[in-house]
């Protein structure tokens, strides 16, 4: 029973992995459709993320089952109850990218952002596809070190979140109110992304360590 | 042990109805400071939402123990899941009142929100009570047609939510960068206040009916 356990969790954390990796893709996506106005590229990850729908589904019908047929108790029950959250946050994560796409998309053939602010979300696109790659490190490798860097990672998307608005604030400003819009917006999905980012981070530091400090927050 | 387990469950529903009640207050506070410049009442808000989080922490702990002293299954399970899922819902509503909150104060002693905005923004503010106030009343007394009215709150709340950026990319519109940014962001947190409550709201229809259908979305 117990060896079926652990096969069961270690199925749980691969799907995570799996739900971790399609955000990767996703987010990665999002930012160059942004970036280079690729409406089908936008329009891919905006299409692709039901998948990421299903594999939340499975993964909440294997956690629930889990509980039920193993009667987990202690740590192997908080175990489970922490991957139903990363999973909720993960999904999440791919909405956001998703939303970053439907920018793209709805901008194309023009670029959703304007010249103003190319190098502050370029640089935003990246940091959030590293905190991205970073968590799929996390759940297959497990490596606290990793779950800092989400942390740095993170504070660094909070810069340049900040930056973006500070732009938008300065003396003799010009843009569009869409274009101003659309920095409001675009730059605060991918602050967020960086938030649910370090939620996840630090729920698997939790399962790992069994230190609970500071896993609660941000989903 | 069933009427224990009766009771325990009972408590989690009370404990639920108590985050919606604190969420109701949150964002009928906030939605007044914003639309009275009331720095107080948002400073209040702000300071209340480590309340919100408490109670969210007492919710979770109370949900782990049910599940490892009373080892359900079924739909015993499946409704305890579910209430760590509104609980989080219920928390992120609070944030959100508590960042609207912080744009009243922010703004202070001036408006946040300018002429052009300031009468989507107060019918934003009465829906966005009246869905949390509904919330209590499904939690409260678990009458389904609360729910359809939710639901019907929430596509008010979207509709003035694209109606808030109609009106920024009209033709000829002038507002300051700011103003936008504002608009940009209350009008979303407005919004997204809306999203969470279906979502509690369809599972809270879930727990009732054991329909599945529609339960899964928008956390």
């Amino acid at each position: 029973m117990r060896t079926l356990f652990t096969a069961e969790m270690s199925e749980l954390a691969d799907d995570l992995a799996a739900m971790a990796r399609h955000v990767a893709l996703a987010i990665d996506r999002a930012g160059e459709a942004l970036l280079t106005q690729n409406a089908e590229l936008a329009q891919q990850v905006i299409a692709e993320d039901v998948q990421l729908d299903a594999i939340e589904e499975t993964v909440d019908e294997r956690c629930v089952l889990l509980i039920a047929q193993q009667q987990p108790v202690g740590l192997d029950l908080r175990t489970i109850i922490v991957g139903l959250r990363i999973s909720a946050a993960l999904e999440r994560m791919g909405d956001l990218a998703q939303h970053i796409a439907e920018f793209a998309r709805r901008a194309y053939p023009d670029s959703a952002i304007p010249d103003s602010h190319v190098d502050t979300i370029a640089a935003m696109a990246v940091a959030a596809n590293k905190v991205a790659l970073e968590i799929v490190e996390l759940l297959e490798a497990r490596d606290l070190n990793v779950a800092a860097g989400i942390v740095s990672d993170d504070d660094h998307l909070d810069e340049l979140h900040a930056t973006s608005y500070r732009l938008v604030l300065e003396d003799g400003y010009a843009a569009t109110p869409q274009e101003i819009l659309n920095v409001a917006l675009l730059s605060r999905y991918f602050e967020r992304f960086g938030d649910h980012a370090v939620g996840v981070a630090r729920r698997i530091v939790y399962l790992v360590t069994g230190d609970h400090t500071g896993e609660r927050s941000s989903i």
